[in-house]
């Protein structure tokens, strides 16, 4: 159960140190999933626990991410004639069908969790019928996680400087059999958490970048990344794989709009995670206004918080179509591998059926604005003496 | 002073364990009752205190329902003329002639708490001349909880998929003396605190279901409960049993408004304790809206939170016509059995007194809007400059 | 340094407990009142320090008395061509000429505290020239008391049920020299902290119905106090004794304004340091509303939560003419008797001048509501982009 | 590393106590100011420590320094084309040419936290060319000052009562070379954090008045501070030196249009770090107005609980020109000299940078309005719905 696949990524002369990463592979018996991570603490080694449950700065916006969705109370309706088998939270996204609005959010280096890493999350995720986002910035390559699942997939491009190394990444992507193009806007710098610099760990997701045949890629460095990107690269990439396009990092209604008028098929409002930049605002409350402008063009999906059943409910009656789930992932990976992915995935599933039953609502569709009671405007006077 | 009445209820095979529950007898000096919860936690086994005091989810909910009441500061009228024999709280409800607006909310599974059960509860109701409200989920038959108090009752009925099941408990409510039936609208899943479904421990709360005589009842299985209600379920009960039918759990106008449409004789504006769905509104903040749709047409009963006579100063004067109040009686049940609960209604009575008087209001009645004082509304400029 | 002057108000036949109330004499060195309270508490017997420190219920009032002062920031100016010399703090209420705008609020037994009791606080008031507010609950007689000052000095009634009774402690605080009476209005109830009702400590403060006498009063029994007060109490007092009434407790505009019709000479803002009735608002947030009914017509006094100038400062900016302040002179009186209840008064006097140049205020008729920042507005978008 | 330059302020006969400031001199690798002053905790002594981290009061607005950014969050913008190497943050101000919008703020006694007191921070400044603003209240004597950096140098002043001796400060700033006359408004008293009172420890800050040419200055009582300022003072600065005038402390918009009519050449938006009267506003929240109404007439400086590069683009997202920040500058000396000093101006500058590359903003001209997402704002229903 020792593995040294990390080696250190701005001194390459240090010694590779052991990194005891999980080898778990069982089934999960979940509660919730906040007590599933303070399982995983125990289980995942430090510099990985707080890689993946750290964010930037002061962590306001990871803190955000989760209080926010109580700014947001649920306004349960009663006796509409539900019982539990007319609960239905299929969906279809960009002409997929799903089981359920729960995707598995891209996420780097799973070998800081578990020694089978992307492998085992990504066939977590097909166990589970579940699409899976795979991470350019992974520890495994984009042709072995393809193969790890049977469930659908999307790439997530880290744009290079080397427009021959973006090319071929998107060509073996297609390839591979990835059905969408991720391309994230907000990840601009390194982005992570103090906690994790502090410790000074390891840290290589360059997989896709080396030890590969150079025909097919592998060649490049990852850490060559282009931030200079425009509105433009949407419709290069989907010229040139023939793939639709999610944007992934949206806080503004503006820029969402200025994406759908390039030719983003999909917006996904997300602060990654509060990794990137501090400050600004949690993925839910940022939603409202994105929904608003979008008016249905695209697809909106959210990530950032989502561990209950009830971040969903809030996430599609305010106006969003999928939701996102990273670090929870991380956490059944690390407690169980495949399995405990798996076990995540359908834990939430069924959180999510549970809860649309005590909220009155048999289908997604059903979920709209009225099921929202925004804090702060039941409480004021005109509304109680009106 | 140990019992063995709890076997697992999903595991038959488990051996019962025996599980120490209280056998006090004995009147309570009680200061506050949240000072009596904490007395309380170390009288009752400890999957018993997590059961009772416990809600889902997060408990956001929970807290909510008691932080929500500050958001309501009391406008207390000086000058008023008012001694301690003035105040009087008596109230009429469906009919009944109450000595106090406080009602013994429905509760399951009273043998978690004293071996005596819903008998000592409903005993110590009764010695207080207080409404007791039955849950259907007891340790005991609701013909022995009948002969238990000398007061008024009310059964609450959980709806069984098996018709016959469920008429047969309506026609023994009705035969056993209950003068109204509470329909409860938001009991659709299982609804455990987290840190007691994390304990593992042995519930069955299906005494109405088992060792009775066929032709009264008896039969069927509790756990096979009807979550498809809908409001026309509010109009076979009144029908079926002659009785007024309370329906409990509304959070929204909407829903009010449509089950007085179809016959409810009251309103019980609920979240279940903050048991059953983490993340809806307190019962305080959903009351304004509804007592505005409601418009006098039925009474409304508030449960959630209720701790302190100036609680429920707050519910009567923001609209409701009487409190029901829970996770106290099985505090003072636990430590006093039905003496115990005796002393908490009139801990409860007499708080609510005092309060009334320090408020400046000599009934129940007087106690109208111009009491509440929102938090936010006098802090603004307009207010102040105005 | 012990003495044994309390008895069991309730168990007559318990015998006397030695209680050691402190005997300390000296001048303080204060940094903050705050600061000052930790020292306390190691010097008052503990049932003492939970007299004086606690407040109703769950003592949320108690708290929002201190926290609500930060909903109003002070809009400080500058460069307004001050000198420590020009800051003027003087003031005249009702005829008094004060040095400042504190007062020494009524408070109960302060042979909880030091062993001299009021005798004490009146003689610290009287070194600072303070106006002594004595209270009807008392551990020493009001002539005594009245002896104790060189300062002004007005007295609290409490209002028997014998009429006899209050007749004679009216007739008997004008011969003493008080040359006001402050009508509470709110003290209907026991309204002891619920800490120091778990200690079941002994508690006399009827020295002035004790051990005097009888022509001049000394009889009666102090727990028979009357609550049934109305407006026409007022004029009862002023006609009686032709000295001005000030009515205490007040938390709504319209009671303001009905006592000033009535004849109050003035109203005081209070909640009774939030020892009454929890759950009613702090008295800074009271107080806008007040004023604006007020309308000049009487002079405002605010009590509750009183700990620094900047807490005067915000109180006379938004409308107050002086403070009542109460907790930190029982700390002085017994941490230094006398003396120390003068540190308490001159620390706080200082504060207030130093805060007031700070603010760049000259006299307490400088402060308007233009140094008035409430939190909340500034923030508003409106604002900003307005 | 030991050193006795402190005498007793108010005690000249107490013996001079040893004080073991640091004489570190090294670069830091720094992973966030917050971070930084845990550090630096351990390195001061614990009386320079107190001085420095501490504030007025009960520091409600020092803690409101750092908590007031968050309420506002930041709408960041995505695909906007940058790359690291186009970020540019520099900036000119009263026409200096700046490396960037960070300046070292006048803070005194800086050999309460390194032997080299004020000379390693100036020289600290010069290695960054950052902008050095000298108090008047020093360890060191300004001509000393003035020639430890080879950067930009602004002067601090304190009025004395004898103008005498404010004159020769003029001149003798003028002739060091300092550039601009930063006239303090709000120092009008001590404004000694409590902590810090309660220790009793030696502060003597007054090297400009002792032990000089008495021709050149070096007379006076740096103790005979005049607060009697008023905005004439502006126009006797600017017209003895022909240095314009930065006046600094302005909380209230309509001072700061007072301010520039009366000449000021930049405003400093400052409550002097919650250090002087606490409970005025974060500096952050008193900008808005301010921006309003100086309407671009003058540059605007705001200091106040600058830690972050997100805080920077706040404030000049807000309508701030530049900023200073002072406890950071103090940590980094503590702990590594001039060097240290340096550390944190290229930290916070770097920060800057990736902050802004992160939030789409290429210069700081860049950043307006449409950057800042007001909390609560956007979480309005009529938001959502409208």
């Amino acid at each position: 159960m020792s593995t040294q696949v990390f080696a250190a990524a701005n001194d390459a002369s240090r010694p590779a140190v052991p990194y005891r990463a999980s080898t778990a592979e069982k089934q999960l018996n979940i509660i919730s999933l906040e007590r599933l991570e303070v399982e995983a603490r125990g289980a995942i080694p430090k510099a990985g626990y707080e890689f993946v449950s750290g964010g930037a700065g002061n962590e306001w916006t990871l803190r955000e991410n989760r209080r926010a969705f109580n700014d947001y109370r649920i306004a349960a309706k009663r006796l509409v004639g539900l019982s539990n088998n007319d609960i239905d939270i299929r969906t279809s996204l960009l002409g997929l069908n799903m089981p359920s609005p729960i995707m598995v959010a891209p996420m780097e280096a799973h070998m800081m969790v578990h020694e089978q890493g992307e492998k085992d999350t990504a066939r977590g995720a097909g166990l589970a019928k579940t699409l899976y986002c795979s991470s350019g910035a992974s520890n495994t390559t984009l042709e072995e996680i393809a193969k790890a699942t049977s469930g659908p997939k999307w790439f997530q491009l880290y744009w290079n400087n080397d427009d021959a190394v973006t090319r071929s990444l998107l060509t073996r992507a297609r390839e591979a059999g990835y059905t969408a193009i991720i391309l994230t806007a907000d990840a601009l710098g390194p982005g992570m958490p103090e906690d994790f610099k502090a410790m000074g760990s390891p840290f290589r997701p360059d997989a896709n970048f080396a030890n590969h045949d150079p025909k097919k890629g592998g060649f490049g460095n990852f850490f060559d990344q282009k931030t200079a990107l425009t509105p433009e690269n949407i419709q290069f990439i989907k010229r040139f794989t023939g793939l639709p396009v999610i944007v992934k990092g949206i806080l503004r209604p503006d820029d969402a709009d200025r994406f759908i008028r390039a030719g983003a098929d999909a917006i996904q409002v997300s602060n990654h995670g509060g990794r990137q930049i501090d400050g600004v605002p949690a993925s839910i409350t940022a939603l409202p206004p994105i929904v608003k402008v979008v008016n249905n063009r695209v697809p909106i999906i959210l990530d950032g918080g989502i561990r209950r059943g009830i971040d969903i409910v809030r996430a599609i009656a305010m106006g969003a179509d999928a939701v996102a789930v990273g670090r929870p992932m991380m956490y059944g990976l690390g407690l169980g591998g495949a399995q405990g992915v798996q076990s995540v995935i359908e834990h939430l599933s069924n959180d999510l059926k549970s809860t649309m039953l005590l909220a009155g609502a048999a289908k997604l569709s059903d979920l709209d604005a009225s099921y929202i009671d925004i804090v702060g405007e039941n409480e004021r006077f005109d509304t109680y003496n009106g």
